[in-house]
């Protein structure tokens, strides 16, 4: 599946989201590359893995080409465990807000506290309803990215 | 497909492989990353596309985990503009020698004279049928790395 994914990110400010929850998952992911212009991750979902990858950002952070394809659990087993270290675990929650989906994701390990909630969006100036637990925007800022999250931890930030 | 590798890769040195060759296949190839632990190229052979994951080598060079998916033809062309520049493209020749299968890659653009045969083996120790056309082994050589030859291609070496 080939797109160009449109997304805004913001903090969560407190757990209220959990008891909206529609689905709850386990998610591990790590970076074959990270580089923003070619960024590689493997991730296992569940009993799922897939592989995806993501191009630059444009100026505003909302937009991205992304690139995913499932691919067997064992196997991506085998490639995460090539993954630049640390791994990114932490539980995914699926919220509906009116029609769009929040996808909030709660950070274990070294970026432990860390609550970051996206919602895709099908166009930049898309409106939607913004739940009471959201909170600060910081879509683009690139310290919430993922794969910046394994070089530097939420728990090292200052 | 996951596996490990094993292979030895060789010089050729005169192109009486061209009159033996069973296919002959355009393939362009590029990199989303070059990490010689964590490398991940886009290739595009004829009218199909791969994504292929490479780990370590051993300390010989011979031996490597690897993991290939055939992706969409669209779908790859896209990838493999993300990657790194320059692409590389060569003609992969296809000949038999004996119960073994030599690929024979002849490189085109800033790569152009460079001639390269590898065989595939099933153990590190196998024994085959050697090419009259076949010259110095380069196996575990990173500088034939095709992922080496866009940092610094063969028309650049001193």
């Amino acid at each position: 599946m080939q797109m160009i994914e449109i997304e805004r990110k913001f903090l969560v400010i407190s757990d209220a989201y959990k008891k909206e929850a529609i689905t709850t998952t386990k998610i591990a992911q790590g970076y074959l590359s990270k580089h923003p212009e070619r960024n590689v991750r493997i991730r296992i979902r569940g009993e799922k893995a897939y592989i995806t990858v993501k191009g630059a950002s444009n100026t505003t952070g909302t937009s991205r080409f992304e690139w995913e394809k499932e691919i067997d659990i064992e196997e991506g087993k085998s490639l995460l465990s090539l993954c630049e270290r640390p791994i990114i675990d932490k539980y995914r929650y699926e919220i509906k807000s009116g029609n769009h989906l929040f996808e909030v994701d709660e950070f274990l390990d070294e970026n432990q506290g860390l609550v970051i909630a996206e919602v895709e969006l099908t166009h930049e100036d898309e409106t939607f309803i913004k739940p009471d637990w959201l909170g600060e925007e910081v879509t683009g800022d690139t310290r919430y990215y993922n794969s910046q999250l394994t070089n530097v931890p939420f728990s090292k930030w200052v």
